[in-house]
């Protein structure tokens, strides 16, 4: 993956971080893998991006290791790759600064730990048994802002309208 | 602020966020106002960025309440605001996920319970005593990974080679 010059002089982690998901939409394609898209085309849906900016953003991903590819029939998925997995906290993290302060109907998804359908909170922790939670351990439900069910009918906003696990595939 | 309108169909909080920090340099801004940065001299000789570029960012921050500008003699300061401060959680991980995939060397900074001086970990729990830690009560110091004293010399990077508290100001 190219870096981005401006970066060049910038040795922090969080310089580095951003080389690799400081790229527009990239964030966003990560997400949509922790919501269990997989194909092109549920990226494509769900994201409205031009097909050759999601095409050089997956191998992108692909390339830096936080994607990989997986042959599914006569086509390819992408999986989110260990690497990619530990992402979680940053994405997590983002989505609940947004909710705290862009979200005036409350949180649009819920995050829930799939054993007692508690919360869990910033640092990753359920509010309700106070363990450390995997993401393979989350569910993800609509919150209190969740938009109406006309407002989008792409496959991943369909497919999470009902709880639905964190990297469990919609389809 | 402007909101880039290849977002503008993304109504989730992870899309309103990158609204606000994922333009190129602010989250890089946004942790060296962290790290104890206030005025504009310092954020320029630390982030080696153009003067106008960083004006046009300094300004957004602030639009965004994520900064605010504070009187400080003849000039202003820029301070994180209580809006701003709860972006730790996502610097954190941010930085956390760069230090566990690019730096071979170990982290460049540790980020430490000021009480204790144990590690912080991703989800801001301190690994000695198991309380959530506020940014205010770590301490930030040189790791394994930090940079040789000859490789800058810019106002931030010295004053870094000491352990500091976080938001406390650098001078």
């Amino acid at each position: 993956m190219a870096l981005p010059r401006d970066y060049a002089e910038q040795p922090c982690s969080l310089a580095r971080t951003l080389e690799i998901v400081g790229e527009r939409w990239t964030l966003l394609i990560v997400r949509d893998a922790f919501y269990g898209a997989r194909s092109f085309g549920e990226f494509a849906d769900h994201l409205k991006i031009p097909r050759a900016v999601l095409t050089d953003r997956l191998n992108a991903l692909v390339g830096a290791d936080v994607l990989q590819k997986v042959a599914h029939g006569r086509r390819f998925h992408y999986e989110l790759t260990p690497k990619g997995i530990s992402l979680w906290p940053t994405v997590h993290a983002l989505i609940q600064w947004g909710d705290e302060h862009y979200a005036p109907r409350g949180p649009r998804r819920l995050f829930l730990h799939a054993a007692d359908e508690q919360l869990v909170d910033t640092g990753g922790v359920c509010t309700g048994c106070g363990q450390a939670i995997a993401p393979t351990d989350i569910i993800i439900k609509p919150g209190p802002g969740a938009e109406p069910a006309h407002a989008a009918d792409d496959s991943v906003t369909v497919a999470l309208r009902e709880p639905h696990r964190l990297l469990q595939p919609l389809r």
